[in-house]
């Protein structure tokens, strides 16, 4: 069971859990008491934060920290923030919009469908046409960054026709918040879902919601869940600050450390600027070596991007994923529902030289698979 | 936001999360990816290892880590593993067992309880007699250590009449797992629960459930979660080792480093050995320093202890907690229902020694705050 430390770990060019800084990791290295007042300090400057980098104020949304993975929020938004009643519109465009669905529909939550092609943005007019015709929809849902693709969908326009319409708008920015600015209240956002080990780079163990206090305070009775129970999680967290169950102390430790470092980096903006290097840098080279990106340019955002496998018979995924692993670069598989693609992350505590790095390991890894990729 | 290291940790005599060892916390230094290789195989060693911990084999049992704190396993277990038309009688003595009907009711599953005094065990006989009367009831449900109180319930008695019954047994065994020994076949377990963060001595982030898995496998269809759901995330896990949402793998690198100091020093008996100790010292203490339990020594577990306020006009809890918390000693507050009482865990990595050093603290306070506790 010993682990082998002579080795570095292996960059994570993926979605998440991304590779992040040892100072992120050596602030797990303390036992806090949950109930402690040392930790409800910690725990209560991690919410503020949060609803800062959201760029709106704590008098009209809150940060509700939740235990476990992202998916584990995006279910807690649905199973108890939805009346009785209610309705979704989901916006599709990858397969992290399809698992809405299949949360609610687990649920018994209705929920209608728009469906767009996978490499194209959701448009704002048909979800207005969409809500125009069906008034019993009450909640419309969206991914900011498609993490399948890593297209980036306009959630400040379809906020606006959510907000127009009168619906409650949620926003999944589990891979795009601290690295994509947004700002809550101009995009008409009632829900926004994150998670701790996406943009703002701390380790995996809890997500967190940040919701209109006026909305959430609407919810009480609706939870379908008491682990999932948005507003009785903010109810504890805001009477005494603690959570209701056990939280994961070290991995809270470690995302305000993380915060720390956002904002040494120059915050949403300074972050950006650098996953958007990594992109420009890995974009350059993987065209050079021929790839080809699923999504177009213009349309494609600096988180993750999707390149087709090369048209060469040569190309066999899980040999040219070791062989990258061999050499200390872990990439994705690919999740598009069309086309033969894998993923490629930008993000995590990762610098343009990683990304030539990465770019040279390809390289070799091409020769030495004798493939020929050509960008068609 | 700086923390500062100037002070050693102060140690956790709580339920948890609990006092580490430093070389589980520095395991969690490392950054792997969640879909490789090397993450998988630490994956299926823990599972394996848990299984053992059981005293079973993988041919029978299965071990299912899931995200979250340990009431979030315990609402998958109830969310995914009863039929629509299931009824659970839950065997209450103290706030775990009342917890565990609050899960239900709001997942809309109907339940009978079975109430004891918080200091009582649970009585096999009026299981048997509740069952005889009710055949509706296809579940029941008990914890090992009522951690409200820290008592013992006899599940293995319980367990034979729920086998000779015919119907499914799931054991709470939160605050026993890996101190109290435990043979799931013997004690006719079909689903025990426990987490990363208790007598393991891992840091919270995770908790796992060992399921029988015959009767696992007679669950399909019945989840009403999707993050929630116990067949589907095993199935994921047997499938290819990989989780279907993003493990906390810095919570579960530390679990292994854990899983081997368990080892080190005896496994489960050389564990409950250390905490027996422990408890027996405080214990000894406490009641020289004139402090009285809530449970009988005959029926009080080795895991948590709860002791009655010293009846002096001058104590007061709050005061006292932030005393010893100013000492470098974190008690916990009491959670039973009828008595004033406060907790303190003898679990974590603590030895007998730390065990005197909290009890000088605790004169030490009693003095300053100018108490004369007298057991009557």
């Amino acid at each position: 069971m010993h682990t082998d430390h002579s080795q570095p770990d292996k960059l994570l060019f993926t979605p998440g859990p991304l590779t992040t800084s040892s100072t992120v990791k050596q602030a797990m290295l303390r036992d806090f008491g949950s109930r402690d007042e040392a930790f409800i300090r910690v725990v209560k400057e991690i919410r503020d934060e949060l609803v800062a980098i959201g760029g709106v104020s704590t008098e009209k949304f809150t940060a509700v920290l939740m235990q476990g993975s992202g998916t584990f929020s995006l279910e807690a938004v649905l199973a108890s923030t939805i009346p009785p009643n209610g309705k979704v519109l989901v916006a599709i465009n990858g397969a992290y919009g399809r698992r809405l669905v299949q949360l609610a529909d687990t649920l018994g939550i209705e929920t209608t469908e728009l469906v767009f092609p996978e490499n194209v943005p959701v448009d704002p007019d048909a979800v207005a046409t969409a809500l125009a015709e069906d008034p019993s929809i009450t909640h419309v849902s969206i991914c900011h960054c498609e993490t399948t693709s890593g297209i980036i969908n306009p959630v400040e326009a379809v906020g606006a026709v959510v907000q127009a319409a009168g619906r409650r708008y949620y926003v999944d920015a589990m891979s795009s918040f601290g690295a994509i600015p947004i700002n809550l209240e101009e995009a008409g956002v009632d829900y926004l879902v994150s998670s701790s080990n996406k943009c703002i780079e701390g380790v995996p163990g809890f997500a967190f919601v940040l919701a209109r206090i006026d909305a959430l305070e609407e919810t009480a009775g609706w939870a379908r869940s008491v682990s999932l129970d948005l507003l009785s999680q903010v109810r504890g967290l805001d009477k005494n600050g603690q959570f209701r169950f056990t939280p994961p102390t070290h991995t809270i430790l470690s995302f305000r450390q993380a915060l720390q470092e956002l904002q040494d980096e120059g915050g949403v903006e300074g972050r950006g600027k650098r996953y958007a290097e990594n992109h420009r840098q890995l974009m350059q080279g993987m065209t050079e070596l021929g790839f080809r990106p699923y999504v177009q340019p213009e349309l494609q955002g600096y988180i993750i991007t999707s390149f087709y496998y090369p048209d060469d018979s040569n190309f066999d995924f899980n040999a040219f994923y070791q062989q990258l692993s061999d050499r200390g670069f872990l990439i994705y598989p690919g999740k598009v529902g069309d086309a033969d693609c894998f993923r490629m992350g930008s993000i995590g505590r990762l610098y343009p030289q990683d990304i030539q790095n990465l770019l040279s390991a390809v390289g070799e890894t091409l020769a030495a698979m004798n493939i020929h990729a050509v960008a068609n």
